[in-house]
């Protein structure tokens, strides 16, 4: 079944608000096993909303608006599917009786416009609205269903779930979608693409790949009759995928490295202190973002420059010898927070957020420590990008790296 | 002029993504006087991209492309218009240069694959990326525009403002928009309708309310025959606003509260170090943000217990006395910044994140204490939220104070 979604208002064309609802419905779509094709924004304008209709018509088998079923005269979607079908609008008394029902209730006298709202079309069944005055149409004709609903999110979805979802489910659609996202640290995203190349190609299961701030990501995508046979192609795909690229995954679908990192150190019973150069305060500001986290998570210190370090405690031989910006140092202040906050685990990050280079090193270069009872760990990386960037990546790799480590304890 | 957007991305159609390119880009174009009329949302699929691009080059002046710049097999705008204007994609000797250069920069071979980031057709100019390997294309062909930016917003908006608006600028149009918002903090959003509900029935300028992350934002949009007259009406509108809102205005249009605060410890030459606990490291993180501000911010410490409270400091009495969440307790982290970073002002912030309460005060309890040479100030606020979000605000909420306090040094 081919899907499309045309949303409704000018609002939208104006950059005001986002379209969150063509968002929600277009997650929904695979669950059932519908494809969407095509999503369209138009604003309250008849003629250009009957144009996108009678395309969509044409070459869609399920057709969901959303948003112009409001009380107001720029409210044009019941006229421009009624226009399209050529089929005339009538109030309809059962949902007239209901609208003056809702208003009674709240003691307010309806105003006329909202007359509107009770129409219907021959082809048209109402769909209920438990939070609104805005009832949805379910239009079916030659085959091609339209579902028409409001544009405030906390109607429509309470609509979808409860009037739209048990009927789409009675339509044999012939096949389920199922996705996997697998989440990746530590490679470019031409670099992925260039290791998984040959399964870019498969049709089914398919694999994309998407650069997001703290990963690159592999969606692997199954399209089958059952269930069971869309886990099946993803169980496989998957494992084609984490024997390439092992070293580099941290996780899958929700998964959040912060929180893996903090059950980790739950589960082992362990506590981390953290100090900070050029993440600036970003890697203990990430893990205090998990409820729960003041379990495990003591403390940062934040020095912002070379004498703040050493105020700290790092040895200021040691930064003469090595520089500021060195894996020593990062070891040092891995230690110092350790001690200092008296906890299990001390991680150390130093580098350049940019713009300018820092002892000669361009802004991305960053060093990371990590210690634990035994033996410190160093790490040296570069993370292209602006202040932020840099900030956000050298966090998401201290968060890796602390993981690995963890795995190992 | 008529202009269109095309958003091109599977994870759109997944809805995986929310489309806020397309806000953004839509949000831009009334500055310039340009009329959007149609968006249009595809997957990664040529043909159906080029059926899009088909329609949009016969009823559009302007066509923005968002997406599938990338360097992976998936990422076909490029391809995609080359075959609807029928033209040869031909990889650019400069463009191929600059491409190895960035890459080289970070000491990193250039994959493969990367090459078709340097591909142009003859009817197309590249639009400079300075946040990352894909640049943009403008297209002038027909008396039409095509410009193609990439997906990732950090990318596409920069590139946006550095080298599309300026150019888009010289083309004229009818009629001027011009706009202006202005950023509130401390009021929620239904109280701020109230206090200007008289203002918004006004039709030019018109005056909007946006609810944003830090901050409640009004937004006036004026539309005249001339740049000075719309400024004129923007500066009526502008004064009409600050009258009512006066105590809660912290800046309009681009101003960042962490860069206002930073300019005026600079311009003071005053330095700033912090103690946090609720919000664990992110107002450090955040006032780390600005280039530059290792010159006035030294540090920072993050303690996330009572205990390492106390162990950084703060007298264990005054806890007992007043609770962990109390505005003395904030005092007294401010004075522990101040004088263990040897800064000139220190800044505490104590509350609860959530979900959970704490010595019996719910989530979003804030405490914050600003500590110069002189007197404390100190605050107390309730910020309704999640977690992230408390701690964003209660962060918002100390910069916004000691903006004040700044101020009146």
């Amino acid at each position: 079944m081919k899907a499309e979604i045309i949303s409704i208002g000018t609002e939208l064309l104006l950059g005001e608000i986002i379209n969150t609802n063509a968002s929600y419905l277009a997650g929904q779509l695979p669950l059932l096993g519908i494809d969407l094709y095509w999503v369209t924004q138009v604003g309250d304008n008849q003629a250009r909303l009957v144009e996108a209709l009678r395309r969509a018509w044409g070459r869609s088998d399920l057709i969901l608006t959303s948003g112009g079923l409001g009380p107001t005269e720029d409210d044009i979607t019941r006229e421009a599917i009624a226009e399209m079908l050529g089929e005339e609008l009538r109030v309809d008394p059962t949902l007239e009786r209901e609208m003056s029902g809702f208003f009674a209730r709240y003691q307010v006298e309806m105003p006329l416009s909202n007359i509107k709202q009770a129409t219907l079309i021959p082809s048209a069944q109402p769909i209920t609205n438990p939070r609104g005055t805005a009832p949805g149409w379910w239009v079916e004709r030659e085959g091609h269903i339209i579902i028409s609903l409001p544009g405030p999110p906390r109607e429509s979805q309470r609509m979808w779930e409860m009037g739209v979802l048990p009927r789409l489910r009675q339509i044999p659609s012939g096949a389920i979608i199922l996705s996997r996202t697998i989440k990746t640290f530590g490679l470019p995203e031409a670099a992925v693409n260039e290791k998984v190349s040959h399964l870019l190609s498969s049709t089914n299961p398919t694999l994309a790949i998407y650069a997001k701030p703290d990963s690159i990501q592999l969606r692997l995508c199954a399209k089958a009759q059952s269930r069971e046979e869309a886990e099946g192609m993803l169980a496989k795909g998957e494992s084609s995928v984490r024997a390439i690229l092992e070293d580099y995954i941290w996780g899958s679908d929700e998964d959040i490295l912060e929180a893996i990192v903090g059950d980790l150190l739950a589960s082992k019973g362990l506590s981390l202190a953290v100090m900070e150069s050029c993440t600036g305060g970003l890697l203990a500001a990430t893990l205090t973002d998990i409820p729960g986290s003041s379990k495990y998570f003591k403390g940062g210190l934040v020095a912002y420059s070379r004498e703040m370090i050493s105020a700290f405690g790092v040895d200021a031989e040691l930064i003469a010898q090595h520089g500021v910006l060195s894996p020593e140092v990062a070891g040092a202040m891995a230690k110092i927070a350790r001690l200092r906050l008296e906890a299990d685990i001390g991680v150390g990050i130093t580098g350049v957020a940019g713009p300018d280079d820092i002892e000669g090193k361009p802004p991305g270069t960053v060093y990371i420590g990590i210690e634990g009872e035994k033996s410190p760990r160093l790490f040296s990386g570069h993370h292209p990008g602006d202040r932020p960037q840099v900030k956000r990546r050298a966090t998401t790799a201290a968060l890796f790296e602390l993981k690995k480590a963890l795995l190992t304890l």
